[in-house]
């Protein structure tokens, strides 16, 4: 472990998909830099995809390009690989942490519970490594996972389906793609059935980076979307599946790319105010959960 | 005039575009119904169209299908047009008046401040008559119209412009195609700038319907969306144009079709709640305004 990561608080780097490879490289470059720089030692996850070679490849090149000597793909193609000690013990001694796409619903099931699993807990939360996801990998971050859902133009009854996520994060549910697949509605039927649940929602090239305890940056091209549901009204206990219930005053916040907060803790550092309607959704998603 | 228009508070019936005009017709159906039924005169605006002749063919034929006897184009090719005795005097003795889809700039060049103009706030505010409009003819109600915008993924600031409407409704803007067009960036970008602006939109084949003093009412296949910039806050006044501004706690409202609220002192007769917080959008929109 490089000496940079043993002072950090452990970062999540929660990509909303399609995020440059080959330019700038802005957010995977900061996912390196967040992880110690050239020194870190860095494991790519690959289990959400079904072409795990080629995902490898393509990240094993990109970190190569921004540095980093030591890459290790964890190839995981069955819950015995992702219980083994020496993917364990890859994962226990990394800096970066990095997911990438494919099917979050695969990679729960690969990983999900597993001794690997818990290993990136610790490095995370002990350790203050970094962990990256995109895509498929950065919905499964949450503790419920957006599993499926169709993308209708308004949102249904029981169109989407939540499956038990990696859990790094919890009361929030992740959507990516989102304004490039328009995912409002689908993020908006997530909301309108599990109120307590606030929807985040990241455009691709654009990550929601989480420094925990300390506050969250908008990183990229886009932005990230969140929906609020917990003062809403709303029939959606009393209408058919498929319907589309009444909304009343679910509440909304865009932070485009470059949107830096701190918790009222470490503003002085910064001087940049939170916004008051944003503090509790700041708090929640850089609180310092515990190892279960 | 029929005898029921002359009991009537007056009703705004604003359509988002593609009402079915060939199998139930069921918005175009209460058009007519709340313009007094088979009895109504009904008076057709299509100056908001390049192709004035075939759009009023098109509606003569569905008003016509519906029962209406008497039918009339109002052809208006210039502001003299709009000034003139005849068209005025059609208007002034119309059940329900109905804009046809188009320009709305077009429309409101053509009408704007008009005699018939006038005659149209009379029809509605004393007479208690039935204006009707779809796409341009609905944008073209409010106070400050949506004129032109681009949608893009997210919202801009400047990307959209304002002009001056026909003024039966005040502090909303109205889009329409709303879901099938993915307008809701568009619409956050007017609320961005024009916070005291509540934004409006109507999905196609949808139709909101006002009746002034008492209540609304959604109709059709979609839903109504309503977005309340007034509480937001954000950072549009400092980024230039083109950026994607802040927008920390905008208030969404979804109403779907089906939806029908009466202002509290109608309740007893539909038992309907209204939820607290779209009380304040129910007084607005349904405020009995008089001429000015």
């Amino acid at each position: 472990m490089s000496e940079q990561a043993k002072q950090k608080n452990g970062h999540l780097v929660i990509i909303g998909g399609g995020e440059d490879r080959k330019h700038d490289m802005e957010i995977l470059s900061r996912f390196v830099e967040l992880s110690g720089g050239a020194s870190a030692r860095i494991v790519v996850i690959t289990a959400a995809s079904q072409i795990a070679d080629e995902m490898w490849h393509i990240y094993d090149g990109v970190f190569g390009t921004l540095g980093v000597k030591e890459r290790a793909h964890l190839e995981i193609t069955s819950r015995e690989d992702a219980n083994s000690e020496d993917f364990v013990r890859k994962v226990g001694e990394a800096d970066g942490i990095f997911m990438t796409g494919g099917d979050q619903k695969r990679l729960l099931a690969l990983i999900g519970g597993t001794a690997m699993d818990a290993e990136m807990h610790n490095a995370l939360k002990v350790r203050g490594a970094t962990i990256g996801g995109t895509s498929a990998g950065a919905s499964a971050m949450s503790g419920h996972m957006l599993a499926q859902g169709r993308t209708d133009l308004l949102p249904e009854k029981g169109s989407v389906s939540l499956g038990a996520g990696l859990g790094f994060l919890h009361r929030v549910v992740v959507d990516q793609h989102f304004s490039e697949r328009q995912r409002l509605s689908r993020l908006l039927s997530v909301v309108a059935q599990n109120p307590y649940l606030q929807g985040i929602g990241i455009d691709e090239d654009t990550a929601l980076i989480i420094e925990r305890g300390v506050g969250i940056e908008v990183v990229g091209e886009g932005a990230v979307t969140v929906v609020d549901g917990r003062s809403m009204s709303t029939n959606v206990a009393e209408i058919k599946d498929r319907a589309t219930p009444e909304l009343i005053d679910v509440r909304l916040h865009l932070l485009p790319a470059g949107s830096k907060y701190a918790l009222p803790d470490g503003q002085e550092q910064t001087g940049k105010r939170v916004p008051p309607q944003l503090l509790d959704f700041l708090e929640n998603v850089t609180k310092r959960t515990t190892l279960s």
